[in-house]
């Protein structure tokens, strides 16, 4: 049941290997501006990426998924009638889904629908620290999409979050923090290029999607996913000019990572 | 009339001549996640797309642009009312029109769009198997995106597509078949890279629009567009380190491809 | 107060690291085809962007964004309803903002609003110079979003525009031309790939917003945002193979440009 790190860090290999193995087909309702990149992402994984995001398609796409993506980036009318449709859908038939309540706080209409979506116990809610505070109801939120708290100020919004929500918490940073409300697993991977493109921590919340599409143990398989892409990102940085080439250089990398990549620079604990 | 497989190989090249000449206006209402790189696909081969999305200007703009491409793939309201009055303008006016009828069969929404669109005759309609198999009437459909049926079996369909809208079918799939219901050609190019990135079809459909543009034979010019397409995509797959590199280098074959590159590659029976 | 061609091209390299030192947040609506490009060339400059484009959100966020980007591009329902929002918060904080009246002039829903948002008085209005002609009520427009209209017949809508917006207006061209109405600085650089590239000069709107954000004289921030950004396309180029690759380098060109790259290349008049 108590993976230690060094259990997390050979489930990942393994859980990656499944996901290339069997494709998973991640259902996604993202927003506009990162959607391209995040089925990218998906397809670079090995995961089967399909947009559908509009009502009375998006609850009976739901439940033949394998995993389901709710980002609240740019959500229009559609979008959220299809959100809360999806993810009731999803929690029906034990799709495993997550929530990415990108920049509440301050912004009414997606921070009202977050708390909604919250209270449908997702199976997994991915954020910064400041989207993690603001949807745990513990603080404020920040002013856009970058965080302006940092992650181990969010630990304890992260703990309650996953206690209420009966699911996993995961807060992106510089080390990124990811816990069932027990267990709490520290990843110190990644490379400062990823937050120099957008979507850097939208298309994690569909690989997320994915790899909980593979195994029962979230914890666990939020941990791999978070791992296969923060390694990813330093394997990508080491072939990049700048941010531009970082994109096309970070998915070759989602593509390519093993096992051999994973246990040279993992840093779990 | 009744072009042999080397007329529409050296066919192939003249066309994709008259696009960079002529520089067709593709009036483009295709979906979120495949939008930008299909603007980009369509620039590189020489084309000037432009995507006119909503209702009141959708029709108008039909009616001066040079082709029209239709893809279902994330239709919102504002986007079927804009399809469909696209559609009907461009028969109006003699445009031709591309329908692209992504993931149709399961999902209600896009399928009785797409029944509806099939209806008003568009000049080319593109797939993968499951969705020309879906379009048909004559079965099931896949669970998304992907194919689950393979192109051979859908070569029956196809032509029975053709001569129910009375034009052409394009079943894409490792070997891509092009039917006007009569003659059916196969163009056997391409690379698997080409399933590995998003809108490696969808950007075809624009390309088939652009080219249905500059001639009258739209088997030959949707034929010309497929080849152009897949060789691309050798060509780019040769300086790919994976999918996120060959994105931008599918977009430079486009652009400087040849007619040698055609003659030595094109594989059209 | 009046600044020359050489103050205004010292400015440029003293504006580019305002950008990065504060990192303005820009506050964007705009198209979903270039969306995900905007985002990352703003990120690439040093500029924090958000995509806040639904109602009862775009009015909050322009009041505490720092620059705010109305783009025309794809302009459904809820997008128009955010602009109009989101233009006159502007106004009631002073945020700057610019508008770009994409493909105006013939199209009957976005040419309505762009005269609605013109009357609000954006701080800069950028387009090409059929846009511009059309947008200032002096002309015809063109039939999409290439300019049919050279830049240099656009000079005098453009100041006309300038005095009636009590703004900058900047035409975009192989040779740039910015106006506040009395004075006229022209940019000769640039590369014809940015044209071959999808929101080749959308990215530029959003640009000159986070350049609006650094200075008051927005006449020299806009001449600033055009220079860097050209000079960029300029650098860009010489490591590309064609518009595909130069879409990564041209972002990667927007992070590494520096006060020699522009004292090189800037050619202002």
């Amino acid at each position: 049941m108590s993976r230690t790190p060094a259990d997390l860090s050979s489930f990942t290999s393994e859980a990656l290997g499944r996901v290339r193995a069997r494709g998973p087909l991640v259902h996604c309702i993202t927003n506009s501006v990162v959607v391209n990149f995040t089925a990218n992402a998906l397809l670079a994984a090995g995961a089967a990426p399909a947009m559908v995001d509009i009502p009375d398609e998006a609850g009976p796409f739901a439940t033949v998924a394998d995993g389901l993506l709710v980002n609240l980036g740019t959500p229009t009318a559609e979008q959220r009638a299809a959100m809360v449709e999806a993810a009731e859908a999803a929690n029906a038939t034990g799709t495993p889904w997550v929530l990415d309540p990108v920049a509440v706080g301050s912004l009414p209409v997606r921070t009202a629908l977050a708390e909604q979506l919250r209270d449908l116990g997702p199976t997994v809610v991915r954020g910064n620290a400041s989207e993690i505070i603001a949807v745990s109801g513990s603080g404020g939120g920040g002013r856009g999409v970058d965080a302006t708290d940092d992650v181990e100020g969010a630990v304890e919004s992260a703990r309650a979050l996953a206690v209420r929500t009966g699911g996993v918490v995961a807060v992106s940073g510089p080390v990124d923090v990811v816990t069932d409300g027990e267990r709490l697993v520290r990843i110190a991977n990644g490379d400062p290029l990823l937050t120099r493109i957008t979507g850097g921590g939208c298309a994690l919340g569909a690989l997320m999607a994915a790899f909980a599409a593979v195994d029962d143990d979230r914890l666990a398989t939020t941990v791999a996913a978070v791992t296969v892409y923060t390694v990813a990102a330093e394997l990508a940085a080491k072939q990049s000019a700048g941010p531009g080439t970082f994109g096309p250089a970070f998915l070759d990398a989602l593509a390519s990572i093993d096992a051999a990549d994973l246990d040279a620079r993992a840093r779990l604990s």
